[in-house]
């Protein structure tokens, strides 16, 4: 995330209006939160960056009128909230908070916010499209673990599913923001056009998904255990988010669009394909070990996965999109 | 805490000024603390009832200006939030938030609480007077558990350790409340003039003390591992809560009594000295465990103890005090 910070300095020195967000009540704190915040340390740096670049404007502003800074970690109740309070940099100059819940609903109180932000979270989907895993359906998602490389009827259950939960969740923020208040979220998507299949990840996760098979085949795994998982993300193209902004109507975007490679520090070099599958493995890993038992069958998942990449290799390669696009969302609430 | 229900009913019914909470900011969010809160159930009922009370008040006066609400469980960073937040009653009407933290220092920012709760903790030091286990000290508490049944300077080093870290609580209390908030605090403590000594809780302590003397003496316990031990507990007077009180010049103090033993109902009837230990046991196993190493060794400790008891029940039962008398302090934010 380090790579779309100066575009989160730019929209904080430019767009953000203090006065308003003083005027819209709230005393002299300044509310952050921090939405699908995991356990960190991730989170403790995109706050810091956060709170250090608002409090220079406000002593640049009127050094006077310096709020206290009061930040909400937020994710779902059974995140390991005991080891993100545990590793809190204990020189923070924030007051620190965690708010268990789906950011999916309400989490906060009525304008309680100034500035929700959102790193790798908000492409996570709050359910499996029912469809995909239901038998009778056109949309049955029949050995495969993912809408990448499937039929379109998978795709739209998932589109259906994302359209819900990022409605719900831009409902949600529209009430919890303050008037001027920010929206931002950084997460994976693909440009306008771009189907997830013509991405080296999509690739990547497709060979996760032909191991899986061949452990099916081999009777490692059962079939219809297979067929009962399917991955709950989703990766928009901004002109969905846009629809869904504008379908809100309680916010101006300020910025909505896939951030340019060349930004992307963390993949200037090129990032190998075995980096990509240790992307995906530490994103897959833990849902894997729930639903097909154990550590040592997510071993044999991805030791098979790595086979099917160097067997493949060269057509990975030639991949559309060598990047994992990313998505910068800055919206402001009206 | 129950029993104490009546008289935070009537302090918000009278001595809560919904309009100059109002004017004193904080947008139409309700924030109440729940100091201390451990992993529930009790924090849920407490704050339950406070909410309910409050939102009462408001619906009465103006409904339409009725605030939403946001409840921040703070404790200890070592506090188990993950239990706290799996049993957050779901049908709650208020948003949670937890907050790890001393609250003998800032935990909030400033001016961002309406009412402050502390049920059964405030007695709890923020560590072991270090002269007491000093052995240069004049106040080395050799042999002993507690200041209870000890020498007069090891009273005197815990009453300064209490002062210390309620001043400190309070100083904190004091930011963080806005103009008009409540504190309500409700723990043990002991009526003027009353020695521990003279509470049926303190000669149960002191049997337990008693025990593990006994296990020192049959080698099953070190010495040093007991002169080392003390337990950061102390149970002051209605008079040194209002020195306090007044020191810190920004509350205007409502109640600051001992609660009359016919009001505390969980002990109407009478408790006899077997619910005692297990009350004492409840608050102390965690810290023996900790600190004498395992379960067994609790286990013994409370085993000696109970015939310490069995041996001594008619002085005991003729104790000055029979009850766990418990302050209530309710101080309103100038």
């Amino acid at each position: 995330m380090d790579s779309v910070r100066p575009r989160t300095e730019e929209l904080i020195a430019e767009k953000l209006d203090l006065e308003r967000l003083l005027a819209a009540g709230g005393g002299n704190t300044f509310r952050v939160a921090d939405l699908g915040c995991s356990i960190g340390p991730n989170t403790f740096h995109n706050v810091e960056h956060i709170v250090q670049q608002v409090r220079q404007k406000y002593n640049h502003a009127s050094p006077s009128s310096a709020p206290e800074f009061q930040v909400f970690f937020n994710d779902q109740v059974n995140n390991d909230f005991n080891a993100l309070f545990r590793s809190l940099p204990p020189e923070r100059d924030y007051f620190a908070a965690g708010v268990p819940g789906s950011f999916h609903t309400r989490v906060f109180p009525n304008s309680s916010l100034h500035l929700a932000y959102s790193a790798s979270s908000a492409h996570w989907l709050s359910r499996v499209p029912p469809e995909v895993v239901d038998r009778g359906s056109p949309a049955w998602n029949r050995g495969m673990i993912h809408y990448g490389s499937a039929p379109k009827p998978v795709e739209d259950a998932y589109r259906a599913q994302f359209r819900k939960d990022m409605g719900g969740f831009l409902r949600a923020r529209s009430e919890e923001l303050v008037s001027g208040g920010m929206l931002v979220l950084v997460f994976p998507g693909l440009p306008d056009g771009m189907l997830h299949s013509e991405t080296q990840a999509g690739s990547v996760i497709y060979c996760v998904n032909l191991s899986i098979l061949d452990l099916v085949r081999q009777g490692v795994l059962d079939e219809d255990q297979l067929d009962n998982f399917n991955f709950p993300m989703y990766f928009p193209h901004p002109r969905e988010m846009r629809e869904l902004v504008e379908e809100n109507q309680c916010f101006s975007s300020i910025e909505l669009e896939v951030v340019d490679p060349e930004e992307s520090t963390w993949l200037q070099g090129g990032v190998g394909l075995r980096e990509w599958l240790v992307v995906i493995r530490s994103t897959m890993a833990e849902s894997f070990a729930r639903h097909f038992g154990g550590e040592e069958i997510v071993d044999k998942i991805f030791d098979g996965a790595s086979q099917k990449i160097a067997e493949r290799a060269e057509v990975i390669m030639s991949t559309k999109c060598k990047e994992l696009p990313l998505l910068y969302v800055a919206l402001q609430r009206n």
